[in-house]
């Protein structure tokens, strides 16, 4: 199943039927939606914004084709008047946006979309779902990143991540928040990240361990990582010393099952008696972020972190909301419970304590001005691109520096809040 | 992000490091890998397998163009023999595999691979991915059907599905586990499935409730289902009486949000009052299948649901494992803990009750006959369909008559156990 070029049918029905009303009914000022996510899940202390380069990149692909509108023209919806618009359809907005790869948190628009109302209305499920795809998956790198504390990250999640796009976004968001390396050889290609493998069970089984790790060794002397848990995870390690003396030295070891606690201290004990204390000892196998949290003590210099990780499993979705907040110049708002929603354009400033650590973050109107850092650029402008975003590196270097003025105590796995305020201005209610 | 034609770089780096070294040393020789689940999730009374239709169907893509070759090549990892291995690389072998849709349960191998050693290697993420991926989403779509009991279900999931690969694969999923429609336009188009919308609430806020619903009943007047909670349902539900009255008379309410036991009876009540019994109340927002059950007795004609089925939000992810069972006609096994493996090609047989209804399955080696019903058939002969799998609809087929068979304990939210029996001559402590 691959996506079909142009990509205007990457949305929901109901998306092309308001928009033909919209246009019937002559409404097409101005309006402007914002895309942000509505509360933190109690597995999230920050998340990490991500998809916009995508959004800005891909933009220009959500077009209709005749082949798209013939199928459009099946449903028995469309007047041949609305199809032609469609035909003719290319975003020609403003996006305001925070870039990839910054700590952010609830209410804080990542991507705000400036156009007249159907055109911003019929974008609603395809940037949704980049912006959800990117932001999930950053924010999950972003946590597990956290609670390794230092050691490597190597990401091995394409094989069960939902889908290969997913799997590919995150590679990337992975490289984006800190890791190493992937194992994901497409998207070593599409992006560019450093790759890294080690060997599976079948090739142990085939070859038996010791010519395994041989002639694994032999072909790839720099970069020999031998699986020692197949059969016996101590006796693989007694192996692995046999070799080293052979001259066959991995650079490190992997385990992937069995009490890891037990395993890794008495393979650590044995290669260092015999003077291999440079060889790491690697582990995989069901890591995630508490796992890697309550082995912190333990002599592990590196996790392989897989399915967790790509299917963001602990919370594999955020409560992202795509709301009209501004029509015709006027506030827009939702009153349902427990989904109020906040009017207007935004900008989010980030207030620092002196010791340059995050503070605060204060959400007020676009075009204010205030002290702090704001967070928000306009990133299209009448439909074309303003602002280079760069890349995943670039993306990384806003994570890594955000990271270091994150508070701690919101990098562990526990439950703890940071203070988002909403310029009182805002409030729904004054605006009945 | 889209995926690039040819597929071959849709793989983990080890599988083309351990590749050549199979090719250099000789391993070439026929083996069988088992893609199977290991052990079915708490949160999992059967599966509905899913993804052997595109797994065959996109095989032929596994190539490695000159592009992907530069870029291996670029790794300085493989030697030219290998890389024009790789060039001519297409599957040649056999594929065993259960159809999509069916009910199966853990150790039943969905997929079984036979070819040399090298080309069954290489090509282990790709099918991973795919078969997880669509089992995951079946499986789940399928739990949430049983749950449904008969009341209309529409998939609402495309736009915070983990990419719109996830996204359209659940709507396919939705479709085949016996849900009624869509509102992914782009899975409608792929796929030809039925497709289905209501009303957004920012489509209320430009119009205001009213003249919102009649206008969106004026343009669709066979269609039309009023968002009702966007300030108040009950308001909104007599406004719906009113609108009636005139003449606009919608098919079905939506709520999407507030104390759902409380206003369907409230809402419900009001519309028979009216003589409205007919018009249909639908729930969105954050429904998934527990909710479904516990809001059974309610009168609720359908549910619109979304994320939780397509990011399948309570399990994520299965315990898939692609395993080398046999090379060189010898059994392989794995006796890693936790990880037991079986050895040997094998066929599900299944067993009804006198009732026909499912007793029991027996996992066996392939070829020998017995009794009850072979769930695994062949589907690709030295590289090369077989068997037309036919697409979703027979799919559908496959899963609503199996779902008749269905125990009705495995049909709830609670956990309840299928006995799958395995072949005691598989134990793999047997073949040491």
């Amino acid at each position: 199943m691959e996506a079909v070029k142009p990509h205007g049918l990457k949305t929901d029905l109901y998306e092309l039927t308001m928009a033909q009303v919209y246009l019937q009914k002559g409404k097409t000022d101005k309006a402007v939606f914002s895309l942000y996510v509505r509360k933190l899940p109690e597995e999230r202390n920050f998340l990490v914004s991500g998809g916009v380069e995508r959004l800005v990149n891909q933009l220009g692909e959500f077009r209709f084709s005749k082949e798209l509108l013939k199928f459009l023209k099946s449903l028995n919806l469309f007047k041949d008047w609305f199809l032609d618009w469609l035909e003719e359809f290319e975003f020609n907005g403003n996006i305001y946006a925070i870039p990839d790869g910054r700590i952010i948190f609830e209410e804080e628009p990542i991507v705000q979309v400036e156009a007249d109302l159907p055109t911003a209305q019929i974008l609603e499920t395809f940037i949704i779902n980049i912006l959800h795809l990117e932001t999930v998956l950053n924010s999950k790198a972003g946590r597990i990143y956290a609670a390794a504390k230092g050691k490597i990250l190597v990401d091995f999640g394409y094989r069960r991540a939902l889908g290969f796009e997913a799997g590919n976004i995150a590679s990337k968001s992975a490289l984006i928040c800190g890791w190493n390396a992937t194992s994901n050889v497409e998207a070593g290609y599409l992006y560019g990240l450093p790759l890294s493998g080690t060997m599976a069970h079948s090739y142990i089984m085939v070859f038996g361990e010791e010519e395994a790790f041989k002639e694994f060794y032999k072909t790839y002397p720099q970069k020999a990582i031998y699986l020692i848990d197949t059969y016996d995870v101590i006796k693989g390690a007694k192996l692995t010393v046999k070799l080293a003396k052979e001259g066959y030295k991995p650079i490190g070891v992997r385990i992937d099952s069995g009490d890891i606690p037990t395993l890794v201290r008495e393979v650590r004990k044995l290669l260092n008696r015999y003077g291999l204390s440079d060889i790491k000892i690697i582990v995989s196998g069901g890591v995630d972020e508490y796992k890697i949290h309550q082995w912190g003590p333990l002599p592990i210099d590196g996790y392989g972190v897989g399915t967790k990780f790509s299917t963001s499993a602990d919370r594999p979705y955020l409560d992202m909301a795509y709301k009209l907040v501004e029509y015709g110049g006027k506030p827009t708002f939702k009153l349902s419970e427990g989904k109020k929603t906040y009017p207007f354009k935004k900008q989010v400033f980030r207030f620092y304590n002196p010791n340059g650590r995050m503070d605060y973050d204060f959400v007020t109107f676009y075009g204010k001005q205030a002290e702090g850092e704001p967070l928000i650029v306009e990133v299209v402008k009448e439909g074309k691109p303003v602002k280079d975003l760069g890349n995943w590196k670039q993306a990384r270097e806003r994570f890594l520096s955000d990271f270091e003025k994150l508070p701690e105590r919101l990098k562990g796995v526990q439950k703890e809040h940071y203070e988002v305020q909403i310029d009182a201005r805002l409030e729904p209610e004054r605006f009945i």
